[in-house]
């Protein structure tokens, strides 16, 4: 397949592995390039210095091309642009910010620019703002997530319809049939974040691993909605979350019970209990342990196949 | 197109147009079943005098199957089963409660069984309990709704997993693009709601077909989550609720702002303030007067183009 996403980012598959925190370092994202796709290293975990080591480690053990994830409220923000041109990353993918601050500089240095959205308002906004193409997040996703709760099946089209850039999908697609499903709605590339975060080169804890691999339907829910909707998967944490909601806990009530580092402390430290747990709902469908080439061999098998069959069958 | 769907209901494309209520008599329902779909009564806001005159209509208009969906709740259920019966209807869609109960009595009558379900575990009760085939309805569906909030993309290869029966989607679709979608997950088939309810045949009030093509994303929300989870479209009523949530207000607080018949205020009677207004997230896409003929024939075309696009680019 050569789409635009494919000429646009130079890889073989239309498939961005998610830059996640806690998950994405340069080992999975190496992995995922090597398997096709655009491996992504997810800063907004990391410290500068941190970020800079997991680039020189990718660039050493790869040259294909890869990108960076930097959510924009990142605090040290200039240390991690200055670090990414400096070292000459081909691929920036913003997200949680202002897409028009940092995409001229970024274009200067001929970095290729895509903005994370979860709706129509904030992709017009991106589009102006010049970046090459918007990665369009459902509200199935893992993490954090839009205010408008608006799905993949619908806000994939209302996207589509509304820019000219190219739509990556996300939210809900970890195989080839959600895949066809994203391209049957108008998008030229899917982003997977889940079933990468429990694959063998996530460098997420094995606690959280398995703790994805378990997980059965209803079992994340979006959560914060009024300070910052981030989808998670149900533990104690979790559990105190919602009794808080329930008693109508005051804002400061909430952040308090929310505290520092949890997501470091599940994700990465694999406190089950006490951790703040990321994934999307498609962690039901996830059950076995697999490499990020497992991964892509099954969906572009599966894209293939299912595409095949269905266009033999016409209304 | 031939398959499980349309042998079991003996329609041409495998498309169900929803039973909604206060929009799906049987002006919409022989248009629908013309127009080569399953066309459906929805007999939930219909005192039982008024379903059999619907029925009446129905068999002297055509010929063609058609199906009455029966929300379980319904407080006189046994005299709506006995019109259907003895009406001779061919085809039942039953909700919103135990599929166990009617399902045995209508199969010996020769009925199809249809169960709409919003996860797993009801997907499954329902294949125990007989039914022909499942509707897996995703959270961006309009009015009633699953409290797990899976959506589409998720709910419909979890349940195709789970159940050899065949899966009809329903929830965000509306156009080709999406019927493809949900077919590329697995279904056979799917059910379309809003689309139709904003179309010229349904019997909702013209207010109300108007405020739906008027809708934009992130202008329907699911509401009394607590109590039954609804997707509404935001208006003066939704907003009473609303605060009503926000001020952590008790159950009989909000039991009372949602008072009594206001779906039928706001969708018949076309109360565009104090009315209910069920209506899908894919309302957003909705902005055209058109007849069911007009919807079906869009459909088919957009189905079968994309798909063999899709098929000419591998990965």
């Amino acid at each position: 397949m050569n789409n635009r996403v494919t000429d646009l980012f130079q890889i073989k598959y239309p498939i961005f592995q998610a830059g996640m925190i806690w998950c994405s370092g340069w080992k999975l994202a190496n992995a995922a390039s090597n398997a096709g796709c655009l491996g992504i290293i997810g800063a907004g975990s990391m410290y500068p210095d941190v970020l800079e080591e997991h680039i020189t480690k990718m660039q050493k053990a790869t040259d294909l091309p890869f990108g960076v994830n930097v959510p924009l409220l990142y605090p040290d923000i200039e240390k991690l642009m200055e670090i990414i041109i400096r070292k000459r990353v081909k691929v920036v993918i913003t997200s949680a910010g202002n897409p028009s601050i940092w995409t001229e500089t970024l274009k200067k240095e001929g970095i290729r620019v895509v903005h994370v959205i979860a709706n129509k308002k904030f992709a017009l906004k991106a589009e102006s703002a010049g970046v090459d193409a918007i990665v369009a997040e459902g509200f199935e996703a893992g993490g954090h997530n839009g205010k408008e709760e608006t799905t993949t099946m619908c806000l994939i089209p209302e996207i589509t319809d509304s820019v000219n850039i190219p739509v990556i999908a996300a939210g809900g697609i970890g195989s080839g049939s959600s895949m066809l499903a994203a391209f049957a709605l108008g998008a030229e590339g899917v982003q997977i974040g889940s079933r990468f975060a429990a694959c063998a080169e996530s460098s997420a804890h094995d606690n959280f691993k398995n703790a994805i691999r378990s997980a059965k339907e209803g079992d994340t829910k979006l959560m914060l909605k009024d300070i910052v909707p981030v989808r998670l998967l149900r533990n104690k944490f979790f559990g105190e979350l919602e009794e808080a909601y329930d008693a109508c806990a005051t804002r400061e009530e909430k952040l308090q019970i929310l505290g520092r580092a949890r997501a470091k402390k599940g994700m990465f430290l694999g406190d089950l209990e006490e951790g703040e747990l990321e994934i999307g709902q498609i962690s039901s469908m996830i059950s076995e342990p697999e490499t990020a080439s497992d991964i892509v061999k099954e969906i572009v098998t599966d894209y293939n196949d299912i595409s095949q069959n269905l266009a033999k069958h016409l209304l």
